[in-house]
This record gives C-alpha cells, structure tokens and sequence, in this order.
C-alpha cells in the first residue's frame, strides 16, 4: 500500500514526539513514510520532497521542528497539499517560539498547526486521518471507534479517583 | 451544489475575519454555509451543528473565535470532520488568549489552527480549498491557479520599490 | 448530606490539584461530589452534568483543566450555578494557556478563575465555601476558623527564621 | 433594599470598566453600593470597608483595579466574603499585570477572578448574580431570562451576515 | 544598635531569597531585622508593622514576595519609607507574575523592584546599602570595598577558563 | 541649592515621561539637574556623569531608558549612589524590554526598578524623595503632606461616579 | 560599482522598515541591490537569489520579514555569507512573532538578528557598514564619522530640555 | 597568529555556552582570545577592552550574557568592530530576558544576535567565521565543509528512525 501521509521532521531528536503521529496512524491502519529533513541543514532535499509530494500520491503531511521553526511553512510554500505542523518544545522557550514561527503564516500559505509537544504529535496523526476520513469512510470509521474508546477510558477513570 | 465547508463564528463582531474565509471559497468557487454559532451562548445550537455536520454533506469545518476561544475545539469534539480553528484578534492580549485557547488541544481531539486574525481568515479558506484539493483535482487546479497568480503579484511588486 | 458542590476536572491528570479543593471541603465538613468529565472526550455526558447540576442540589460546581481548558466554561455556559475555574499547571506553557482559556470568557457567561496549579486548588475549596459561607453561617463560622488557624501559623512560623 | 453587593475600583478611571458590573446589577434589580477605594492610596479606608461588609448586609463584594492590581486580594485577606476581581486593562501591558496581580493569589485567600477589561466588567456583575441566585430563586430567573434574551439575539444576528 | 532595615517576608518559603539580603547585610555591618509578615494572611500585621516602622527607627524596608505579590506595594502604602520589593520566583510563572505585582505600582507609591529570585535578594540588601551609604560615609565605603573585592574576583576567574 | 537628584535620560524622546519625575522634584522642592545620557550614544558621557555624581553633591540618581535600556545598570555599575531606573514604553513591547533589561540585574549591583511609563516617572521621582526624606525630616514632612493631598482627592472622586 | 550588500524583503509592505537600512546604505555610500523575494510565495526564487549572491559579489545580505518569517533563516541556509535578519513588527503580535522566528536558529545556520522594526531597519544597514568596514577602511572611517555626528546631536539635545 | 575573534562573556557562569563558540573556531582554525569581562563588575576593563579591541587586530567580538546583560551592547557602543551578542539562557525568565537586552539595541549601535542558550553559542563562532570568511577565502571554504558534513549527517540520521 502506497503511503498517503508523509512525516518529517527537522532534527532526529524531534522523533519522540513525532513517533507519536506515526502510531497513530499505525493504529488507524494507514499507510505513511518517515523522514528526517532540515529546512536549514538539507534545504534542497526539503524542496524537493515537497515539490514531488502529491505526484508521489500522498495526501497530506506531518511537519515537526523546534524554535525558528520553518520546516512547515517551507514544505507548505512548495506543496499544494495541506500540511499539518507540530511545533516541538523547545529547550528554552518552552515551544512558543517554535509554535509562533509555525502558525503566523501570511495569507496564501497556510500551516495546520496543532499543539506543542506530545499532544500536539499524537493530534498531528489523528487530523491527517480526520482529513483522509472526509473521504475515506473506512478510516474514518476507524477514526470513530478510536473516539469510542477513549471515551469509555474517560468514564472509568473516573471510577479509581 | 450543496456546501462542502461550514463557516462558524462565536459572534457577529467576528465576520470582519471570517469574510476572509469565505472570499477565498468563493474565488475558488467552493460551496459553503455560514452562520453565527456561540460556544458560550448558543451551546445546544452548536452541539447540534457540529453533530449533524458529515451527515449534512460537509467535509470541512472553519470555526473562528476570541478570548476563551472555545468554538473551535468544542466542535471538534461533537464531530469527525476536520475542524479549523482561526484565532480572532482579541481586543485585550491581541489574540495570544484566543490562539492558545484554540491550538493546545489536548491529545485524541486536533484542531487545525491558523495565524491570528486577518492572516487566518484567508488561509483557513486555503486550507479548507486545499484539503478538498487533494481529492478533487480541478479544486487543486483553481488553488495552484491561486498561488500562481499572487506569485505573479509578488515579482510584479519589486519593480515599484 | 447531599453534595452541594460538584468538583469535576478535565482528566484524571488533574486529580493531583483536584484533590487540594476536596481536602478543604473535607476540611469544612461541606458535601461534595466528585467526576472526571471531559469537554473533549465525554462532551455529552460534561452538558448533562451541567445541565443537570441545580436540579440535583448543587449550588457551585469546581472545573479544574489544563492547556486549551474549555471544561470551565463550556460548564458555565450550561448551568445557572457559579462555576469556579482551576487553571491546571500544563506541562509545556506552565499552565499560561490553561489561565487564559479559562479567565478570557466573553461577556455573558463568567468563570470565577482562581490560580494556577496547587494553589488555585486549595483556593477553589476555599471560594466555594465562602459562597455557601455568605448564606450559611455555620459555613462561614469555620472558614473564619481556618484562616485564624493559618495567620497563627505564620506569626509562629516567624520564630523559626 | 440594602446592598447586597459592593462594588469598589481603585480609581476613578477603572468607572468605565466598572460601571458595566453596575449595569448588569441594574437590569437585574439587585441592590448595590459603589465607591471608589485605592488600595494604596486609602489603605485605611481599604480596611475598613472590607472589615464591615458582611456585617453592614453584603454578600459578594465586586472589585477591579489595574496594573499592580491590590485591591481584590487586600480586600479579600480582610472578608470572609467571597470577592471578583476585575483586571482593569492597563496602559502599558494591557492588562496582563492586572490579571496576574489578581489571580495568583497564594492558597487561604482566593480572589474569583473574570476577564481582563470590558467583558470582565459585565461578568463580574453576572457572576455576584449567579452566586446569589444559587440561593434566591428569583434572581436566579433573571439571570435565566436573561441568558435566553442573549441567546435569541445571537441567532438573529446570523440572519444578517 | 537599632535596625535600621526591616526585612520581611510573605511566607517562611521566601527565606531562601531573603536570607541572601540578610547576608549583605550582615556582612555591611548593617543592624536589620527580619519577620515573616503576610498581606494576605496577616494583614492587620502587616499594617501595623508598615506604620511603625519610621518611628522605631528603620530607614528602610525590604519586601519579598511571590505570585500575587502585594506584600511590598501595601507596605509602601503605609510608610513613608523607602520600600525594596524583591520578586520571588513562583512555581508555575518563573516570577513574572511576581515582578509584575510588584513593580507596576500606580503613580503615587513606589517600590523600588530589584531582580527576581536569588539576584534580587542579594541586590535588595546592596540598595539598602547603597541607600544608607547616601547619608553615612562608612557604610559607602564598606560597598565600596565590597565591590572592589567583587572585581577582583571577575578578574581572577578570567584566568582558569 | 546644588542639586540632590540627577535626572538622566537615554534619549530627548524619554522626557516626555521623565519630566512627570522633575514635575514631583520640584513639587515638593528637591533641587535636582537634569540631562540626556546616552548609554549608546554617548558611552564615555554617562562613565563621567556616573564617576562624579557622588563627588558633585547628588545623593540619588534617577535614569531612564526603553528598549534594551543599558543606562540605570551601566550607570550603577559605575557609582556608590543609589540608581532608579524607569523603563520607558516602547514603541515595539511595550515596555517590556525596558523592564526586563533594567529590573534582571546580576548580584552585586542593584537597581531600583519602577513602573513602566508615566507611573514609572512620576514614581522615580517620589522614590528619591523617600530616600532623601528617611535623612531630612522636612523633605519627609512634604512628602507626607503631598500624600495626604492625593487620598482627599480619592475621596473626593468616589462621590462623583 | 557593483552591489555589496543585498537588502531583500519579504513583502512590499516591509519596505518602509527597510527603507531605513538602504538609507544607511546611501548615506555611507554603499553599493547594494533591493529586491521583494518572499520565502512563502517565491521560494524559488529566494532559493536561487542566496545560491547565486556570494557569486555575484555580495559580501552581506539584509532580509527583513514580519509574522512567522521565514525568509532570513532559509537565505541563511542557501548562502555561505552572514546574514543579517530584521524583524518587522507585526499587526498582531508587535513583532515578538518576527524576532523569534528570526533569531531561534537551530545550532549549524545563524542569522544576526537585530530590534523589531525601526530601529532593526536602520541598525541593519549599520551592521552590514561595520562587517564591511572591518576589512574596508575607508567604510570603517564613514561609520566613525557618523558615530560623532550622531553623539554630537545627543549633547545638544539635552541643552533643549 | 594573531587573534582575529574576540569572545567575551559576563561571567564565568556562560562559559558552559561560549565554549560551544570557541569550538567552532577551533575546528575552523580561526585565532581568537577568550576573557571574562563584566559590565557591571569591570566596566572600566570593558571600556578599554572594546576600545583597543579593532587596533589589537580584532574584526570581530563576541559577547555573551545573560539576564539584564548589556555586554554586547556596551562593546558595541565602544567599537566599530561588528559585534555578535548570544543571550545565556537564565534561570529565572529562560533567557527570554537576556534575548531582548541584546537585540531591542536603539538605532545607531547594532548587536548581531543569536539564538539563547547552546544553539546561539555554536552559531556565534559560526557567524563570525562566515564574517570572516566574505573576506577570506579559505575560511569561507572550511566553513562550506563543515556545512556539507552536517547535511550528510543529517541524511544519514533520517537511516535510524
């Protein structure tokens, strides 16, 4: 199965939190590549995987960087696929740089940007699949169950208070 | 042509922004609907759009807000479409309260949040065009069109400096 | 005794600052019901907590939340009774977009938000009771008790310096 | 009728703030009292006002003040009533000095706090109106009545976009 | 000899900051006294404690405190004498909440704010100095010393990197 | 009368705030000189100013300055005398760069940090006055006076609302 | 005389921020280019104008951009040249936005970040005047002379006081 | 050889993050001299160090700091030479406050500022180099080297996800 969502990230040590989108989309049982690329270390290889995303039949992709963050926006600026950004905390402003330099976007090229850190990777996965599921109603029925079940996790959480 | 998008906005005073949205559907000749839905004053009204919203034909949903920007989110909750979230400048903290109220969403319920006000307006159109784009090919033609042409726009502007 | 206050909080994460406010209602012998009740995960079941809570008795409720924490005043929006927000501290703001998600409610539907973190958990058992204090006397009889104990405390705790 | 609720500022230039609390209490017939007390300008005063308040009849006391905002947490160490406070936006930081000078009150004496400016103005008069309509049945209607007035006039404004 | 500097504190967990004024002080010669005094806890102290102090013959008070620091800005409000504020640093705003308490004091009573945390209780006892140094040369000349030993040591520490 | 206080600035731009601290000087007949400093601009200007201040009669000097606003701290750096220092808005952060590059000073040299903006002036120069007053009882006794001025006027203004 | 420093924008709307270098430029007699090279809408060509600028004889690159700017960092990371970044304040968030996108560059690729707006602008053209002076000495001699100009007409504005 | 790199920081407590600068110069084989020199402990040895900094042979300085830190800016103000400023990380305000008393410099004396904390140490070196390098061209091709073997590693890090 060809992968529909594509996850990068700027740095290596971005992965815990993006490892989170991919099991997500493990879980909901899509199909998705993995990869690290720097706007600002491997600019030419970030162009080029965003200008041959949508020819390589993907449908949209995760983003993650920390502090000046320009990953998402560059891959956004060179994709007509929408993007999903995750702004990684950082080590010293606690991730509100890397959120800024992510959701400020100008009009005309917009980023999906979800929250900082582990929240935001897992929520990453789960709106590349909401978006997939508009579509696809099998994935969003999987989407669905998922919610079910949390849900049920929430109620008896409250039972061992 | 029944609306693909649903525009939402906690108060008539968030039109100013949310127009912005809707001028980019209707450039890209998207169908959609808009309505005024409060979180906090309309709250059984905004349940009940945001349940019967995928089974209404949506695919997308652009909700603005301010402040304790709640909107947004609490649709997210009520459905299994995407959901777009677009910060409304607040008169008091510039729309730092209403961005971080919209973008933290904690993990199982994404929100795809865009740039604080006007900026947001525009590009929650765009994503919403460009979601749609990435299953219906001549959207994605209209929003390449779009880019082409602001790319045009930009050149043309460096000569006047 | 049936519960007059209801303390809620938005996932078991919480308990921790939750738990602070049930220790003073303890404290002052004031019945009280606790929940876990998500505005993201179980919203049906947090709208009819809410919309429920008077007919039950209640006459406060305490919502304790974190990040984009809507749990406070999506619950004030569905009840008539005063609701008190605990913003709790998140682990990547500092519970700086948990205070401002809570307090920034727009005019129409209020939220008495209390501190970030521990103190504004011990602070909401505290508000709750001088609300009840103001029209039960036996109430305000013991809170007024508790806070000659604590400024005791502190001149003896100027001994030891 | 003798008030039930105080409302103080400490200055004369947080009336415009203030008077909003003020007309909410109006429209729901509920007695008040208003004057102007600085917290560092008459602390005597100050004192005196919070010491006497239960005494002299009131149940909620309503304050506001900016910038390095004393007031509602003075007012609050001297009553056993529970106290709103009201973040006046500043001139320099809009208000985010206010607001942290009157919420982070440490655990024993808890200020409720609303939001920064005007919405908060008319939430604080909301708020005293929920704290004693828990209680009197009969303000509670009017708060009922008027929530449902605000939220007719939030579905009519729809019409008009 | 009689203190001529008081030097207090909101709560016995401000000693960690304050005792570092205390220090400076001892080491300055300077007689001072210390007390735990809480605005919000023992507010009827504090203002006894604040009007008093002129007469018992202190020059100048030093006042810490965190969070809803309004221990410093009360005192100011019930002396003539100069007050130091020192910003404890809070558990979940870093003392940003507690500089803010402090220093944006309105036009009319000042607190001399130095630096949150350590830095600031080390500075608070300098200025208590360097205030009393104005008006007794011998104290100016121990500063004065201070300083040149300080100097020296920046100097030396060149050496070993 | 050889002046007591020196009033500094970074700028002419400064003295439309630094004027509200000669405006108390004078008021309450303080002689003082007053000057613009650059910390930038005119480096060995302000090393002069701040080595002879002491030697030249002045007991306090009051210093002004936005943005990166280097002239209280380098001023204190070279003189014995105690330095205020006033962070003047501006036009970018309102102010918040001045606080933080005045306020976050190092152990060892203090400065006296007041309010941003005009509060900030008119604080600047009342400090100087208390500092002067806790050593000359007649300057102590106008401020007094000028004190209880201002509280008549608060209670005077409450009966106007 | 061909261009030494090439001063880019990222919109037309940042040209009166960079206006202010290029006159600097002008003043000391620089040779430099101008250009509206956006990073989100012209990648491209922003990609081909940094491959080519050491090539065609620039020494120094100015790129100025407001919101989520992007354009210094990726210039930076296409050029082996300094480059020297200008955060324009932004409508929404004063340009905290700008500065943080700018100068949270990831270890490997810096950009010299100088003030949001004005005097970032002016401060640009500076900079590069000074990196080119250190090897230019007749350059280095213009920045000297307008260095004394400049702190000649900070003596005479404090006679005008 | 004689140094070509000044690297200076305000206390030996930023050492931890100037060494990362003096590493890179190292590895780049770029001559450079490293002292500790406090603005405010030793500003006299500042004055004379900025002042003979460009007659000693040095094009450019580095300066790092942390809190209020007016290091760079005050060797800028005594220097023609560029200088890059690195904001230390500090432990109250996470260098947030040493970042804006570096950058905010007023038009007329430019600070080339770097990230906060081990990112801004690192690229100190890095922009000096590549300073260095516009006029020299064996530097500029180590620096190019270097970048090449980063991207590689990059590359190769994407391997092991």
């Amino acid at each position: 199965m060809s992968a529909k969502v594509g996850v990068i990230m700027g740095s290596k040590s971005d992965w815990e939190t993006m490892k989170l989108a991919c099991d997500v989309l493990d879980e909901l049982q899509i199909a998705y590549e993995k990869k690290v690329v720097s706007a600002h270390r491997t600019p030419d290889l970030m162009f080029e995987y965003a200008e041959t995303a949508a020819s390589r039949g993907l449908k949209v992709i995760i983003a993650g960087a920390g502090g000046a963050a320009h990953l998402p926006g560059m891959v956004a600026a060179k994709t007509i696929l929408p993007v999903i950004g995750v702004p990684v905390k950082s080590s010293t402003l606690n991730g509100l740089d890397s959120l800024l330099s992510i959701v400020q976007m100008p009009g005309g090229i917009p980023v999906a940007t979800v929250a900082i850190g582990p929240a935001g990777g897992t929520n990453a996965g789960l709106l590349a699949a909401q978006i997939l599921g508009a579509f696809e109603p099998d994935v969003q029925d999987r989407v669905q169950a998922r919610r079910e079940r949390i849900q049920r996790e929430v109620l008896e959480s409250s039972e061992s208070l």
